[in-house]
């Protein structure tokens, strides 16, 4: 995917630089382009080529793979105080261009975020940005802003099923709408869900699921959301299908949920729960499940603690937070809840979200008509940034079987999600 | 199976007790038939009916699953005072007799355990019982008091593989040597092992898991224990079977291993590491995995931090400690070790040591002839008791895969594990 429409090698040859470009060392140049590259020096120098308003050129690597166009002089001094947050800002606003793969140029920064050391400014800012709480306000708020822009933006390029969570390939060229289509049976599946069951779904997206568990295990479904769009979305649907009487859509919070059901599923919502309230989503499937229920959360996921990168935080996902597995162990352990079955997906959202960036550039001309180009190039930005965060394994995506402790009635082993 | 060869219907049917035995209420009895039903009662009353030295009966449930005879006041004194460690005891020393199903009684204490809160001098003890350190020498000490008492006693009844580890069964009624082969493959498949890689194991007991690498899967293997007996024992089957060129045991502790391999695989040893410890393992595992490197621990473990019960503690397994999954993650998430796959085999757990118990069983005559009666008894309430922890989910049995983050070569589905 080119995140613009010059390619790398219509520009000039990385090769016939003069000497002094290629070298990693900078002695001369303006001090804006010193404090630059000595920022590439903490990154381990990304082969990412830099140009200023002024026409130096910074090169940390003889062969880019793609170029950056900083427009102004203070677009640079903004991005060398808060390099997370005002790149991905300055690249929203067209106070610098990129010319070659967005993709590969995240993903260098990625890999050089883990090789490099934060600086002291850095690591201030990363404690001075907090991440909004998701208290039940909170988290209406932090919603509204993400899942009520427009129903009509999401079905540009969430694909049919309008699944807005990893999907799953069980082949690597399986289509968007045939994964997601496949990652719900695999979901079904893993929670062993028979005709007449009631299932519990905490944050339902556009319903997708909660229809898909209806028509093809034959339960019945009451699917909590707080995104007043996504739930009148979803109700149309539902009615639309023929399913009314079987989904019921509760436009609550999740800590609203009462009564027991055989399965509780929550897909892609808690990375908006917060660590801070994990252990009261652990009560509510607690209270939920008789002694045969069984549930599934998925989510992305770290391979350690960390806050969300903050631009994405700030721009993207209010409120949001991915956690470590150890983190989503404050949800089961202190209500015993046994763990059945773990399964990393990373490598298949890497692919939706290419799928999605595809599907999303193949329309952004009708989204600029629907919002404006920053918003193009922010989602731009945010699709490009995900994918590379799962190629690189900075995230990680988790689904999580669980059971009350008493449930022995559990598969022996896992052939039936294969069979 | 049936700890004792008198049988419940052979003894006083339950039906013709006095009306007052059959009540959970007691108000008549001598004290300590009193602080016996107290105890019982701080349990919910568990399907137990308890004779004493003098004839008196306390009978919990009209149908109690099994009976046991106390035979002297000193003993239920003991057992009021500190019944997890003084009930096995006393029933290893012969100074009370079991009727009835062993494991079920265990069951129903475990499952009592679970509603019950615990006494004040309970918690005291809980808290005064320290299990024993696995310093380099600890470690030496601890392993050596369960692993180095004679290989020929292991071999009367782990079978032919002498895997002492949970075996896999993918059917219900898989014998105990093809489970056990068939859990090497499982993890085979799992780390996709490759002919011409390295393998190094931590822990490798009597040497049957490295062997079935090397003969199956083609690849060299370095396995690590401190047990004497169990590593003289690995190397003369290597000689014997003619791997000893491509399966070096070393008579060490994990901490110790050194150099670069392609797979690291721990089956039973992380019950011994101590969580104290778990960050240096995963120190051990970083520094030992290239890029391309995998990883899978087998180890029992907890729905939630808990220790071991101290009887097994003090008299099977000094020092060890089964922990949760979260706790787990401390191997992990400090090394940013990515977490692949979980799976929990519990049940199989379960269904293994039914068939060790089985056959300690009828090798009971040439195990007391080996040991004494007190030898058999008490390894007798070890197996029955690990039955029933792993039946009522007191344990747990995860199997872990992992990858150092930056390992894309990963398989996108695990359904290579059920071809």
């Amino acid at each position: 995917m080119n995140a613009s429409d010059e390619s790398l090698n219509s520009s000039t040859d990385a090769r016939t630089l003069p000497q002094s470009a290629q070298q990693p060392r900078q002695r001369g140049g303006s001090l804006e382009s010193r404090l630059l590259h000595g920022l590439l020096e903490r990154l381990g120098f990304p082969p990412i080529e830099f140009t200023l308003w002024n026409g130096e050129r910074i090169l940390a690597a003889a062969e880019p793979v793609c170029r950056v166009r900083i427009l102004e002089r203070g677009t640079l001094w903004s991005i060398l105080a808060d390099p997370q947050v005002r790149f991905p800002d300055a690249y929203s606003e067209g106070r610098l261009e990129i010319e070659g793969d967005l993709v590969r140029l995240l993903e260098e920064v990625y890999h050089a975020s883990g090789r490099g050391k934060p600086s002291a400014l850095g690591r201030l800012l990363e404690r001075l940005h907090r991440p909004r709480l998701n208290t039940l306000a909170g988290s209406r708020q932090n919603i509204h802003h993400h899942y009520d822009i427009g129903n009509e933006f999401y079905t540009l390029w969430l694909g049919a099923t309008m699944a807005y969570t990893c999907a799953y390939y069980p082949e690597a060229d399986t289509p968007l709408d045939a994964a997601q289509a496949a990652k719900m049976h695999h979901v079904c599946r893993k929670l062993r869900l028979r005709a007449g069951e009631s299932v519990v779904e905490a944050g339902c997206g556009w319903g997708t699921l909660a229809l898909h568990m209806a028509r093809h295990y034959g339960v019945k479904v009451r699917a909590f959301n707080i995104s007043r769009e996504q739930v009148a979305y979803a109700r149309e649907r539902a009615a639309r299908e023929g399913l009314a009487s079987q989904v019921e859509y509760v436009l609550d919070d999740y800590r609203n949920i009462h009564g027991r059901y055989d399965a509780f599923v929550s897909v892609g919502m808690l990375e908006h729960v917060g660590v801070a309230n994990y252990r009261s989503l652990g009560e509510v499937i607690r209270r939920c499940l008789g002694a045969n229920g069984r549930g599934l959360i998925h989510s992305i996921g770290r391979n350690s603690p960390a806050p969300l990168q903050p631009w994405i935080e700030k721009r993207i996902f209010p409120g949001a937070c991915p956690p470590s597995l150890a983190q989503m162990m404050e949800i089961f352990e202190p209500w015993e809840l046994s763990i059945l079955d773990v399964e990393n997906l990373r490598l298949h959202y890497a692919q939706t979200l290419r799928h999605w960036l595809e599907r999303f550039e193949a329309q952004s001309g009708r989204v600029r008509q629907m919002f404006d180009e920053k918003f193009v190039r922010m989602w731009r930005m945010y699709l490009a940034g995900s994918v590379a965060g799962f190629t690189t394994g900075t995230l990680q995506l988790f689904q999580v079987v669980f059971a009350p402790p008493e449930n022995d009635d559990v598969p022996r082993t896992r052939a039936h999600l294969y069979a």
